[in-house]
């Protein structure tokens, strides 16, 4: 088959569509025959050199796809060859094909198309694992989401709408934010020309958000607690704003708030399962029903993998961009 | 009645014994005539000028008390006057008499003395609700707890012990360690002879903590994130070595971990209520059973709560210090 690799870590162009050796299914897994995957921003740092894959996981880039099952492994039931499926994967998305454990497989979801459907897992199992199992948000209370028209952001305002939440946004164009009202966004923010702080506060007379879900890490995490409700709970996902950051507890403490930092792609596989079972318990009829969907920005053919890589690391997209299989 | 006084914040000398008017019970509370109260760090504080009454509390120093029920208010059903109680309050203990909200109060528990009693309500509902109604402590998990041999601690030991989890402690003397190994502890970290992480790390084949009670914020910020397990809890409930550290977020999120502070005075009266419910609950079962046991180091009379503090100001103590009403 072929896959995209990476002889040399390094910018778009490391990355090189290759012949390579067809994966083969182990006990408890399936082969996917690929039929697109999608742009994460792991996987630029992958690329990059700075996120090798965990022990045991592909050595391709590509932490989600879409595909028929091709084969199946040992110990494997539920499943048959033909099936229309997505997945969460540990690596290994930008091939044509990949196995995975049959625990990280999910449906292709009623009226969600077959390379669209390479736009959910990732999001999906984050916001689902990060809002709901760890920060509980609840009806009625108000989620702050940075980045709110990326990949994630998409999915998180659609999912926290549908539980009957308030939702607020940063981005950083009106074009953007723009896309997070059509999504249902309620409070929208530039964060190029507004205080989060203020406006989140200014928006919930003065009670600030119950849950963010933040990619920024150090550089937001003082204003984020700021930002915070009584009872409220800071859910990090990302540290695309640095590593180490001031924690104000006195401030945390008067809030009785929460932290909580969490990466899927570590997990065991016990907990991947768990993650995507309930994803598809609360999830799935969501999609099927047409009040939450996949949101993509372009289809690119897979081996156009850098100038995708480009995109995403421009920021110039909304939600996700896939790439698609030959 | 009597009651210590603050005429003017500062040292142990500006706790004053005096007379001041009775206090009437409110709509949904109940009139106590106090048999003992219970030093806490938090009344140090209050002495010192740092920690101000919350709104609507008792201007006099005090958080717990025990006693009987010398009237009721409108309101308040399922109490009758002469009920033998102990009861969390937002201030007032250190006097003859306090109101308090029905739902802060407990029945003493069988076989504990009246006295001792006003040891148990703060250390009970600050364990109970922080390692496990916010951390969710598990049997065969390790609890972590600083300061083993404070009143926090020695019930933290007991509590964990009971649900069949492993504890470590941390405490500055031997004397002090051989007290927190008779409640029951399993790892002893002389934290001015051992680095904590460390012994915890030996102790678990590597693992950390699951969870971690801090008293101290700041100071072991970092090196309670480096003592956790994957999927640890942090839970912070002091700040005895400052208030702003720096967070690793990289560390906590490769561990999946959390952080949480909170403090039980600031709490509305609904979730008061909600945490002595659940210490009425799964607590007092263990009282009357005899697994858990309120510590007293000792019992002074009212009119020495100067003298009480000083020695609670030198940690020269284990477990509570009582202060008995004439």
């Amino acid at each position: 088959m072929h896959a995209i690799t990476i002889p040399e870590p390094g910018g778009p162009q490391a990355l090189v569509w290759d012949e390579v050796p067809d994966p083969v299914p182990g006990e408890g897994e399936v082969l996917l025959d690929v039929a697109a995957s999608a742009v994460n921003r792991a996987d630029v740092l992958q690329r990059q050199g700075f996120y090798d894959p965990p022990p045991g996981a592909s050595r391709y880039p590509g932490l989600e796809c879409s595909g028929r099952i091709a084969a199946i492994g040992p110990g494997v039931g539920g499943w048959a060859v033909g099936d229309e499926v997505c997945a969460l994967l540990s690596g290994g998305g930008y091939a044509e094909k990949v196995a995975v454990p049959a625990g990280q497989l999910l449906p292709v979801p009623e009226g969600v198309d077959l390379r669209q459907a390479a736009a959910l897992p990732e999001v999906t199992c984050t916001v689902w694992s990060n809002v709901f199992m760890v920060s509980h948000l609840l009806p009625g209370e108000t989620l702050l989401v940075h980045g709110g028209s990326s990949g994630i952001g998409t999915m998180a305002i659609q999912l926290a709408k549908a539980v009957g939440a308030r939702v607020a946004v940063t981005a950083g164009t009106k074009e953007k934010l723009d896309r997070c009202a059509e999504l249902g966004a309620d409070i929208l923010i530039n964060y190029r020309e507004q205080d989060f702080v203020e406006e989140v506060k200014r928006a919930t007379d003065g009670r600030g958000a119950d849950v963010i879900l933040d990619n920024m890490g150090a550089k937001y995490l003082d204003r984020n607690v700021r930002a915070l409700a009584v009872n409220g709970r800071l859910a990090i996902i990302g540290m695309q704003g640095g590593v180490k950051g001031e924690l104000n507890i006195g401030a945390l403490l008067a809030k009785r708030a929460a932290i909580s930092a969490t990466s899927l792609r570590a997990r065991p596989l016990s907990e991947k399962a768990a993650i995507v079972a309930a994803v598809h318990e609360h999830v799935w009829p969501l999609l099927a029903a047409g009040h939450v969907r996949p949101v993509v920005d372009r289809e690119l053919p897979m081996n156009e993998a850098p100038a995708a890589h480009r995109l995403v690391e421009e920021s110039g997209h909304v939600g996700k961009v896939l790439l698609v299989a030959p």
